[in-house]
């Protein structure tokens, strides 16, 4: 099975604490990794967490406050010193380009890795990503300022081939790309093997949600129904109901009502307040609505399964 | 004892490590505390060694590639979030007031502070800080952009006056003024007591300097004489000097010569590039030159002593 895990690199909210650092996480699929927000320390945790820098290729901000990116400019002057060739690829809001024009210089290293910018639409969903391996979109969420939320899901994959068939039939090698496309067989002597008998279909594509800064807002729903698991803020516990709503963020009760409307597979949950030294009351609360929740703490691997 | 401590918050060079963060450090002087450079992530080391924030009121920072400062937004944005209210002085390069205009819209919460800029002066001495307690002076170092090192003295303290004296002679509080300031008693009956028979002199005013980036430079040892403490940059070792003096750093050894030349009391290395693991090398090389030579890991905190 391809490898499809989370790594959380931070877990609080905008005042880090001494055991959380600002949002960030790193999705692994493959041998590919893709960085989603990058909070102040993003590169201290992942020399921590021993995850390569080579390996990332492309990194989404949800939106510009500062602890959602202040991480940005010294992992660039990291890439550029360990001599970085290859494109980057940045999703975020198109003023972040300024942004990063003014910190290059003072960046050391020679910058000889380019960055190509995809503006965000905050407006509706998006495909912003589309390859062989992935697919990943966009979609608004609802804060203070424009913020999206992003879902990665594995490409629909190909049915496995019945080895015992291949063999019983000795199918050659042009038919069997054809049966994985789901053509049936002919065999010399004209008889038809249906494709069902060919091939076992393969594991249904997994997929993942990452929502946060948002206040509670159903209209998400249709972004993340069905994920296998969807990572919701959940900064303050439901006592706070009515400050969370004002600042445009969710109670852990209602990160867990929108998963299980949802209909997600589990449920992590991060971007704490730093008012909650031990976040466990957050993750009672939303264990009262939706088992299948988790706390989504600094250094947590989350794998992403069926 | 005044307390008179430096705690290192990072240690490593342009490349942070798993163990140890971009340049900063905290100089406590009694119940106040200067920040010295800023790197990324010295908020969380902050949290991580108990330093309460609101004890900090002064920030130097030496001079602006990115790992001596990029940690100053998020600072920033943790002391508008704690409601801060007091004026907060930094002492920088001009340009670092663009640097932080760009920030400031990424900042949350509402900015009730004042920041108050203090230019540094990269061509000579200069005293930028100096108030009852402490003085410190900026001088210039030599490295490829213009950067300062800093000296933070206690200021000279009054003589204490021997207790037994003051009852002999049953001294008024107005004199016990004037006899801490120098002069001598005259008793009711016209007898002169000297002033040397009344006091005791105080312990001589402490005095930590702090040195990075720099290559090797003799010009900066009358700023640094007889400091009791000095901490310079040790970035490689012997076998890399070529490679340190084209880069405007310096290895282990030639910071223990400048700490030998201008004898101090104990040296503290810090500034270690990454391809140092362990960075006992450059502290037996150190120590071959000059013995109270200490490695400046984050975490350590060194007293300043006579």
């Amino acid at each position: 099975m391809t490898p499809f895990n989370v790594t959380i690199l931070g877990s609080s909210s905008a005042l880090p604490t001494s055991c959380r650092f600002s949002t960030s996480q790193v999705v692994r699929m493959n041998e590919k990794y893709l960085l989603i927000d990058c909070g102040e320390g993003t590169q201290m945790q992942l020399r921590r967490y021993k995850i390569r820098f080579s390996r990332i290729d492309h990194i989404f901000i949800s939106h510009l406050h500062g602890d959602h990116f202040f991480g940005l400019p010294g992992l660039l002057s990291s890439f550029s010193l360990l001599g970085r060739e290859r494109d980057l690829h940045i999703y975020a809001h198109s003023e972040i380009q300024d942004y990063l024009n003014c910190q290059m210089r003072y960046i050391k290293g020679d910058e000889d890795f380019k960055i190509i910018h995809h503006p965000l639409n905050f407006k509706r969903t998006d495909v912003i990503l589309d390859n062989k391996k992935m697919r990943v979109e966009s979609f608004p969420l609802r804060h203070r300022i424009p913020c999206c939320g992003f879902k990665i899901s594995e490409q629909k994959k190909d049915p496995h081939l019945l080895k015992e068939m291949i063999e019983k039939y000795d199918i050659p090698i042009a038919d069997r790309v054809k049966i994985k496309e789901g053509s049936d067989f002919i065999t010399s002597k004209g008889d038809i093997i249906p494709n069902s008998r060919l091939t076992k279909p393969s594991s249904p594509p997994r997929s993942y949600a990452f929502c946060t800064d948002t206040m509670y807002e159903e209209k998400i729903i249709p972004n993340i129904e069905n994920v296998n698991m969807l990572y919701h803020e959940a900064t303050f516990a439901d006592d706070m109901k009515d400050w969370a709503e004002k600042t445009y963020h969710t109670t852990s009760k209602q990160a867990a009502e929108i998963a299980l409307k949802a209909n997600v597979g589990k449920l992590a949950i991060g971007h704490f307040s730093a008012r909650y030294k031990n976040p466990k009351i957050l993750l009672d609360e939303a264990k009262s609505v939706f088992s299948e929740s988790y706390l989504a703490e600094d250094g947590k691997v989350f794998k992403i399964e069926n």
